[in-house]
């Protein structure tokens, strides 16, 4: 169901899909969408939600392998990058329609974008506190560091066969010049 | 209109919203949108093409305002960014809306884009040729550096507070560093 929600969702907008599209999609019967979830809403929530845990799961497990920084934060850019072309579609409907959420499911959604924030922010202090980076503006840094990956729902298209290890190592070198690491 | 439309798309999405919305958001009468356009997807396409346009135009007008390579880049990484919080909703719109597009007007949008890429591809090579940027992979740089501005539109709120800038001054010295300028 959610499967099918992503694909609805990705193709015409939250708003232009109906709870009987997705059900339809997912093989199911008209109403089907309502046995597993209160609204349309609840069901854009459960995806936010299992998108971006397993974004920041793909982020912390990149901080996580290995103890030098440049080599981490180069894991970090490749791993996040990939992620996002790989999930394209999920990525898409994540992103660009946060607005349609509820103000309360909003909020939680928001307060897990932070955590990507802190995470990031964690690899740029490392190389920092290592006097391996020099960066004079760690917040700013860190979100220009997520944007470049995350950039890549908006624009690749698994379909043009573009080389998706290609893209995730050249961000993850920039990411390396963006820090200045030496 | 344009404007009206421009913040119904961006508050409720392309499908979320009807063209009576547009025109009594707009305080004309329900069906004064087909005064002007044959269809709700003719208004998105004429507010794609203003958008573009205008961002182009600014890219453009940046490109020309230096000789120096480095200084070009900067000048136009820090118009770029500048420009896509300046007008964050329109941005949105055009971003997040492509898929509504028609087959051909979608095509008409994607040459545009293709431009934007070949002006900073321009400014790229430009500096090697200088001798003064090191860079491998142009396409790939140039597609990183319009990324980096770009990406402000899924992030940056005006109503935060936050120096925009200085933002566009962090971006355009994070373009530098991203083509090893030296």
């Amino acid at each position: 169901m959610l499967d099918a929600a992503v694909d609805a969702f990705a193709e015409r907008g939250f708003g232009g899909t109906s709870t009987r599209d997705v059900a339809v999609r997912a093989g199911r019967s008209p109403a089907a969408v309502y046995v597993h979830y209160d609204s349309k809403e609840a069901l854009l929530y459960a995806i936010s939600l299992e998108g971006h845990m397993a974004a920041l799961d793909c982020l912390k497990l990149a901080y996580a392998s290995s103890e030098d920084p440049a080599a981490r934060l180069h894991a970090m850019v490749f791993a996040f990058s990939d992620w996002h072309m790989e999930n394209a579609r999920l990525a898409r409907v994540v992103q660009y329609e946060l607005h349609a959420l509820s103000k309360v499911h909003r909020a939680d959604i928001v307060s897990l974008r932070r955590r990507f924030h802190r995470v990031m922010v964690g690899a740029v202090r490392d190389g920092i506190r290592a006097g391996q980076f020099q960066v004079d503006d760690v917040n700013g840094t860190a979100r220009a560091l997520l944007s470049l990956c995350i950039d890549l729902v908006r624009w690749f298209d698994p379909a043009r066969g573009r080389n998706s290890r290609a893209i995730a190592q050249l961000n993850a070198d920039l990411a390396l010049r963006m820090v200045g690491d030496v």
